[in-house]
Order: structure tokens, then C-alpha cells, then sequence
């Protein structure tokens, strides 16, 4: 991975941590989940208060989720702890934490550990880093494009862990996307949001949103090129292809190394009235347990599929217009089993490591695409015995 | 099991079947799924247009879903062979279907069969009917209740198939609940709408609704009194609850026999603004598969209750308001863990074969339940290698 934006980064056994270039803008977004932890609360305040941000303070097993005031005046004491050995303002440190949910954070254990990290804050830190934040990961989970502006090599470095996206314990998401290009704050904040809706949030393994997921990027500026302000600017487009290359690849990491997976599978709805509705459809497929198990078995009991589509909510739906195809396999046409099909070319796609499912409703021209994984025994055994 | 009612049924390996008393109404309620099966769209049709019901034909190994017009005329198909030997209209025979989706059904060998059925009529046949209708299903569902009206008997007798509810597969949910109180058409529909709410509506499994769900109830009216019209008649309180009970019953004896399951839960949400915030928060927890494999485990796992009650899209939810409990084991109180929790508390209700949450949301007085069972090992199994 490669780290010419001046990012330097610490790793210790619980914590790990990002030194800053000074000026470096940042913006994120966060979990949904209204039982949202105590460090998400404090990264929201500390991106709208702070003229800049300095380091992200990451810690792994223990999520201070469902800890009440003393879990945020934690989350605040991890911040003042570690502006106050960087020398910055306490709200230009953003707080992470990852772990098990309504256990109190081992405080001290982490402010103790905060001068060894410092210590060994390096240029290449990158993968110490993300090694550190692992969880029920199973393999580290970065990514990285170079492009060039005007003749200024420009560079988008990521980081993520998550295995159970979205789950609310070890494999809560979190994602860390930084880049030497100067984007301006206002701007930076939108470019997040859209290419969090292009990435991390069209993946699914079980359904769940954990209390804890956050998704920042930060722009530490150091690239000799003036600031870039509004969506017209000719040299955004490489930038944010970049940016949405690079988290696109981490969350199809997190769909590959979801727990218990033996499949990746992308699915594609098109022909819909509106995006949400085709996200809608995509989502039941990717969620149901059934789909997901058929899958897994690479049994090609295809009418789990058409079930799921039924089964999403899109209440005029004319099953006589929906088509669908596994990989290049006409499986459905007109709403019932196509003439051409063979349960031969249903099991040789089902077979397969990746498969692609492509939906057509038959009613506009919207399309979504959502990422998902099979549903294995493993997948129970992880989640069943896992924290014990 | 009962049969005052002087229903008779049929069973044979694939056909069981239900001759009912001249006059006999019937209402029902079926799945919202769009690719809604042939047999749910002709049952529609035949309860709207007939002035009484003769007989259920119900068929276990294909759905007749995702089957197109071959399907619907196939449905009707049966209705007239079964009509022909019963001499009665075809809209007064009900078809029902559960197996494999996006087959060709079988219409020849249930169209002889037919005769073998009608012969082995029989006062006593509710068992060999649900047998007959099983398909994952471990054991046989039945119910009934007997209460007393103005001095006459008044019999509600129930059967039921199903067990990965809400599955699309063999494991479709049918039930069939008669009484020989005399009920009026309206107030018929009327009640099983109410009582699927109540009963069939309340459980979950894995979260998937079948494409051939259905719940029908019947009056026969061979019960020596006046007709019951409407919901002021003083008589019909009895009537109704045992109805509702019987349904209940099954309903409850449906998430029991759950794919794998090895534990029944209990989910009860209080304080709520509106039912459907309680009951979107209840289900919500069923299920999540995180929630479901620490059920298996005997982990309190707690956070993924928490977790699951944040994920509900109540998006004004105050976290601060809300408290839960283990059977009497207080877990979370104002949105942090319970000061008087201990982790062998949590340990001894989980390790229990039936358990109860109850979830208090603290903004207000509306209430609901749902029932759900856990993820296991033999879920997986038992779905991903089924059909091969």
C-alpha cells in the first residue's frame, strides 16, 4: 500500500491510530442504528466542530455501544488523551471502536497503550494498521489507485475491517479512505455520502447494521494542486473514479471475507420504476436465508429467487413482466420458468465462486446492484460460538 | 381431534382433501408475495364467487407457483375433476398447493388420485389429512377447543402444515380451521382476517413469505343455533376466542416444529406510540440472524438485541428510553446495561427450551408480540441440501 499522502499510522495490540499532515479535511457517515455507539456520537461532533483533524483513534473488542454517558465521557477521555501526546485539539481526533456491545471500555488499558503507539507511528504504517482493527476478519483489507491531475501524481489509500457486515459485535465496518488531493470540506462531505451509497452500503451478509460503522475519508491537501470546490471542477472526475474504485474494492472485500462465505454474489435489478425499489428487490434476494443457503449448497432451486422477488414489497408488481438470468442462464421469462432452460446450466452457474443474478421487472428503467455472500454452517458456527 | 362438525376428509400420498357440510362458509387470508401461486389466485376467486364451499383439495411436493397460465388452468383443472366426483360447482371446491416452485404440476396423477380420496372419506379423517399435507414438517398439527353457547356444543377444530415458515418451498404454511357454529359470511371474513393477525401473522421463522400461504376458516352451521351476524352478537365472544385460540395454537405448534429449531421465543414489545412500530421491533429481532445463532449458542449476547432493536427504523428512537428484559431477568434499563445484571442471569434464561423478551420502548402504550424460533446448525442443513 502506498502512504505519499504523509499519513502515518500507530498499531498497538487494542488500538490503532492515524497521525494527520496538518489541514487535513475529513467527513464520514455512519450507522443508521439508533442504539449507535458512544464513539459515533463523538466522531459526529468532533467532524462538525474541528477546523481540521489529526488523528482517528481505532480500538478493537470492545465496541462501547449500549454504554450511556459513561461510554461517551470515555470516547471523549480516549480523545484527550491522545490530542493531549499529539499536541492537537482534542476534536481533531475521531474515535473508533469495534468489539462487543453494553461492555464497559477497558479505559485505562487504552490510554496507557497511546505513547507505544505514538512511538511507533510510521510512513508505511498502513498495514499494521488494518491488521490491528481485525476482528473476525480473516484476511487484512486494504486497497489503493494513483491517478494524475494536471501532471501531479494524486493517491487513494483504504483501509476497512468487517466480515459480518453487518454485524453488531467483532464485525461491525468500519473504513478509512485517505487521499493527498485538496478536496474542499463542503465538497469532501458529499463525495463521501455518494460513494458510500456506491460501495459500503450495497453490500449486505446478514442484514444487520451494527451499532458502530463508520466509513471516513480525508483529504490531507499535501498534493501541489489548488483546492478542488465543486462538482464541475474538471479535475474531480479521476479523483472521485479513485475514490469510488477504492472503496468499491473494500467492500467487495468485506462480502468475500463475510463469515462463513463460500460465494460472492452480485445482484442486479433493472427495469424498475425507481432505484429503491430495485435496491428493494436486490436486498430481499441478498437477505433471504433461503436464497442464501440455496447458494451455498449450489443447488439451483431457483424458485427461492422468484419468492424473494415476490416477497419485497413492490405491492402492483405484475409477475408477468419479470424476467431473470443466473450469469448468462435465462432462468425466468413472463413470470414463469423459461423455455429454454436447463437444470444443467442452472447447476454448472451454481457451481461457480462468483455469480451473477440479473432481475428484470419490466417496469422503468432503474437499476440497482447489491453485493452479497452464501449462507454456510460455518456462518452458524462463527456466530453461535463465537464471544464465548 | 374432533369432528362434530361432520367434516370428512380424504387423504392419499399426494391429494388429502375435505368434504364439508352443505352450506358450509368459508373465508381466508393468503400471502402478499406478487409471484402468489396458481391455487391462492383460484381460491380467491372461488370464495368471491360461490354461495358455499364443499371441499379443500390440497396437494404436498409442487407449489403450482411460478407456473403462468398452464398453472391457473391446471389449478382449475383440479377444482372441476374434483367437482365432477363430488357433484357439487367447481367454485365451491378449494385448491391448495405446497412443494417445489416453478414446477409443472402433476395434474394428471393428482386428477387420479381423486377417486382413491373420495372413497377413503371419513368422520375421523383430520388425521390423515394433516399427515397427508406434511412436508418438512416433524409431526402432525392439529387443535381444538369446545365451548358452550345458549347450551349447544359448539366444536373449533384445526389443522396446519409448515415449518420454515415463511419458506417457499415445501415448508409453506396452510392451515384450515373449522367450527360447526353458524357464522355469518361477512363476520366470517371479518374474523380470519382478525385472527390470522393474531396467530399466523405473529410468527416468523426466517423472515420469507411463501408464495402459497394460506389460512382458510369454515362454518359449517350444523350447530343447532341461529346465525351470528355480527361483532355485538353476546354469542360470538366464546365462539371467537376459541377460535383465535386454535389458531394460536397451531401457529405457535408451527414455529416449534421451526427447520431446526431448538428453542421457542417469545417476543414482546410494550410501549410503543402504534403497534406496527412494536411490531416492526419485534420482528426486527426475530429475525436477525445474529440474534438467532446466540438463541442457539445459550449466549446472552445481549448487544445483538440491542443491536436489532436500533436497526428497527424507529428513526426517532431515543435509546435513553429503552429497557428489555430475560424472562425476569432485567437486561438493559435507560438504554445501558441493567446495573443489577449478572452474566449467569442472562446464562441461565438463554440455556431455557422456551424464552421470553419483553422490550420496553418507553413513548407510549401500544403493544405486540411475535413468535420466532432459533437458527441452528440444522437450519442450514436442512435448506441446503433439501430438493437434492
Amino acid at each position: 500500500m502506498r502512504n505519499s499522502a504523509r499519513r502515518r499510522f500507530l498499531a498497538a495490540a487494542i488500538v490503532a491510530g492515524t497521525m494527520l499532515a496538518p489541514g487535513t479535511q475529513a467527513a464520514g457517515v455512519f450507522t443508521q442504528n439508533r442504539f449507535c455507539a458512544a464513539p459515533v456520537t463523538v466522531c459526529r461532533e468532533h467532524l462538525r466542530g474541528a477546523s481540521s483533524t489529526a488523528a482517528l483513534i481505532v480500538n478493537a473488542g470492545n465496541a462501547n455501544a449500549g454504554t450511556g454517558e459513561q461510554g461517551l465521557a470515555d470516547a471523549r477521555a480516549t480523545c484527550a488523551a491522545a490530542a493531549s501526546l499529539l499536541d492537537c485539539n482534542a476534536d481533531a481526533v475521531l474515535p473508533f471502536s469495534t468489539g462487543v456491545i453494553m461492555e464497559p471500555l477497558p479505559l485505562d488499558r487504552i490510554v496507557a497503550a497511546l505513547p507505544a503507539c505514538r512511538d511507533r507511528l510510521a510512513e508505511a504504517g498502513w498495514h499494521a494498521a488494518v491488521k490491528a482493527i481485525m476482528t473476525t476478519d480473516t484476511v487484512p483489507k486494504g486497497a489503493s489507485r494513483r491517478v494524475t491531475v494536471e501532471g501531479v501524481p494524486i493517491t487513494v489509500t483504504g483501509i476497512a475491517k468487517g466480515a459480518g457486515m453487518i454485524a453488531p459485535n467483532m464485525a461491525t465496518l468500519l473504513a478509512f479512505i485517505a487521499t493527498d488531493a485538496p478536496i474542499d470540506r463542503g465538497l469532501l462531505a458529499e463525495l463521501t455520502t455518494e460513494i458510500a451509497d456506491s460501495s459500503f452500503n450495497r453490500i449486505t451478509i446478514d442484514g444487520d447494521t451494527s451499532t458502530n460503522d463508520s466509513f471516513v475519508v480525508m483529504s490531507s491537501g499535501c498534493a501541489p494542486l489548488d483546492r478542488i470546490g465543486g462538482h464541475d471542477d474538471p479535475r474531480l472526475p479521476p479523483i472521485r473514479q479513485a475514490l469510488a474504485a477504492v472503496a468499491s474494492e473494500l467492500a467487495q472485500a468485506i462480502v468475500r471475507d463475510g463469515e462463513g462465505a463460500t460465494k460472492f454474489i452480485a445482484i442486479s435489478i433493472e427495469g424498475g420504476r425507481d432505484v429503491s425499489e430495485c435496491d428493494r428487490v436486490a436486498r430481499t434476494i441478498a437477505q433471504s436465508p433461503l436464497v442464501k443457503t440455496a447458494f451455498f449448497a449450489s443447488d439451483p432451486n431457483l424458485g427461492r429467487i422468484v419468492c424473494a422477488i415476490g416477497n419485497a414489497g413492490l405491492s402492483d408488481l405484475d409477475s408477468r413482466g419479470v424476467s431473470f438470468w443466473l450469469d448468462d442462464v435465462r432462468v425466468v421469462e413472463a413470470g414463469g420458468r423459461a423455455a429454454s432452460y436447463r437444470e444443467e446450466d442452472g447447476k454448472r452457474v451454481m457451481a461457480k465462486p462468483e455469480i451473477g443474478i440479473r432481475v428484470a421487472l419490466g417496469r422503468g428503467t432503474a437499476r440497482a446492484t447489491v453485493w452479497t455472500c452464501d449462507f454456510s454452517h460455518d456462518y452458524v458456527r462463527i456466530n453461535a460460538d463465537y464471544r464465548s
